[in-house]
């Protein structure tokens, strides 16, 4: 099959040892063309400053992470979480990010009422859309493991992200982990339906045995996962972009970044 | 609503301090009506004496735990799985069980190859059926979540359990865990498909956080699982069963199991 897109580094995957700056020049160090931050780092560097030096570094931005989050018991707690994404939106925007991507959010602490919270994610897309579309950013709804569904999204499944962006229109896309989705048993059927929608292509890998349901991440060709397999039924469905390694790991956390870089190249060149 | 169906104690919940000896003299103390016997504390009792200590004891066997893991790398193992699975048919045949709960088994170590591993799955099934038809025992087919994918079960939606039903026919079922299943953004849909098919209803809760992907399940109502809403789902496909309570966790394994059962006996009449 044909060699997978250009490598992108989502900034968390060496967050515990480095900020924005020595993620973008750790990315031009080791000839890695593309760069997908967080907004804590991005933060603590300044938008327009972060701007300036990715555009200097030649690098491109695969996303911008994230947006979401909208479930919250009280309607102050959904409309600041709007707020919030529309900083998002603009953060994007400066700069020139491929997509927002959309971790959507679980049930407000307490709650059982999971089509209550599914719809805050719903409301809350629909009241940030007018203003992703005049920026011209796309928001990419990413559908989280299913693990994630009490703490961290109730958008679970690809189908259930697709059928989103059929209602919401123009402006939205999918962001595609290969984390979140490879055990679908309707995965095959989903991405034939995402067909132009993959705003973006994350891959890491799933450990066998995993031993966090956050932070156990594995290095792609470590675990269980096909992401071949996930990477031709993504370009089967039009998608040409980066993939972009994110791994949350205490692991890899613990080890030096430009050898964690190092290894994800060759991995990127051999397991994806 | 209407009230829960009676309740039975799957034997796994007390594992730590009891075997089925103790499990079914806990039963008829506490008034529970009905238990689910794990294989291992069977074979330490023996099938027979277990099948008529539980007869003598007036409790219903709501199911037989558990059939399943046909995955494996080598043909050898794949017949050593049908073999057992054989053995645990004959095993609820004796019992009267309601039920063969089938855990289906994940990927064989070291695979990546999903399909294969349902293909097995499929292939194990469709070896065992006429064996469990002969013998009345219904196959019931546990999805599980997605988490275990890897290690457990390759079956992880109610749609793909009834997507196998269809094909397989009589003698098939789906045992339902809350645990697994509450999540899924097609379970109202998929449960209207479950019509008549549901043969075992499982309740637990899922907890935040969840600190363990196998040992974390919590109490009913410690957890954010719509316990009532699955159950009015399932009783509207039909189900007019027990209510089995399945905890795999290392915090209620430490306590005094009959501490356990009188909080289950309160729970099952508040949370479920």
């Amino acid at each position: 099959m044909s060699p997978p897109g250009p490598l992108s580094l989502n900034t968390v995957t060496v967050k515990e040892r480095w900020g924005l700056a020595d993620c973008i020049e750790g990315c031009a160090r080791h000839g890695i063309p593309g760069i997908s931050p967080w907004r804590d780092v991005l933060a603590a560097m300044g938008v327009e400053a972060a701007a300036r030096r990715i555009r200097d570094a030649g690098l491109t931005v695969t996303g911008l992470c994230r947006g979401g989050m909208f479930p919250a018991a009280e309607a102050t707690g959904r409309a600041a979480a709007i707020e919030d994404n529309r900083r998002a939106i603009a953060e994007a925007q400066a700069l020139g990010a491929a997509c927002l991507v959309m971790v959507c959010g679980g049930l407000p602490p307490g709650s059982k009422d999971l089509p209550g919270a599914r719809e805050m994610v719903r409301d809350g897309l629909h009241a940030i859309l007018a203003e992703a579309r005049a920026a011209g950013v796309t928001l990419a709804l990413e559908p989280l493991h299913p693990m994630t569904c009490a703490d961290r999204s109730v958008l679970s499944t690809l189908g259930q992200a697709l059928d989103l962006c059929d209602e919401l229109g123009a402006g939205t896309g999918v962001a595609l982990d290969v984390y979140h989705v490879w055990w679908d048993p309707a995965l095959e059927r989903e991405m034939s339906r995402a067909k132009g929608r993959i705003a973006a292509f994350h891959a890491c890998d799933w450990l066998v045995p995993t031993t966090d349901l956050v932070f156990d991440r594995g290095m792609m060709g470590d675990g269980c996962i096909d992401i071949p397999r996930i990477r031709a039924l993504a370009e089967a469905a039009g998608y040409r972009g980066f993939v972009e390694v994110e791994l949350l790991s205490r692991r890899w956390w613990a080890e030096d970044p430009d050898e964690v870089l190092r290894l994800i190249k060759a991995r990127h060149a051999t397991a994806c």
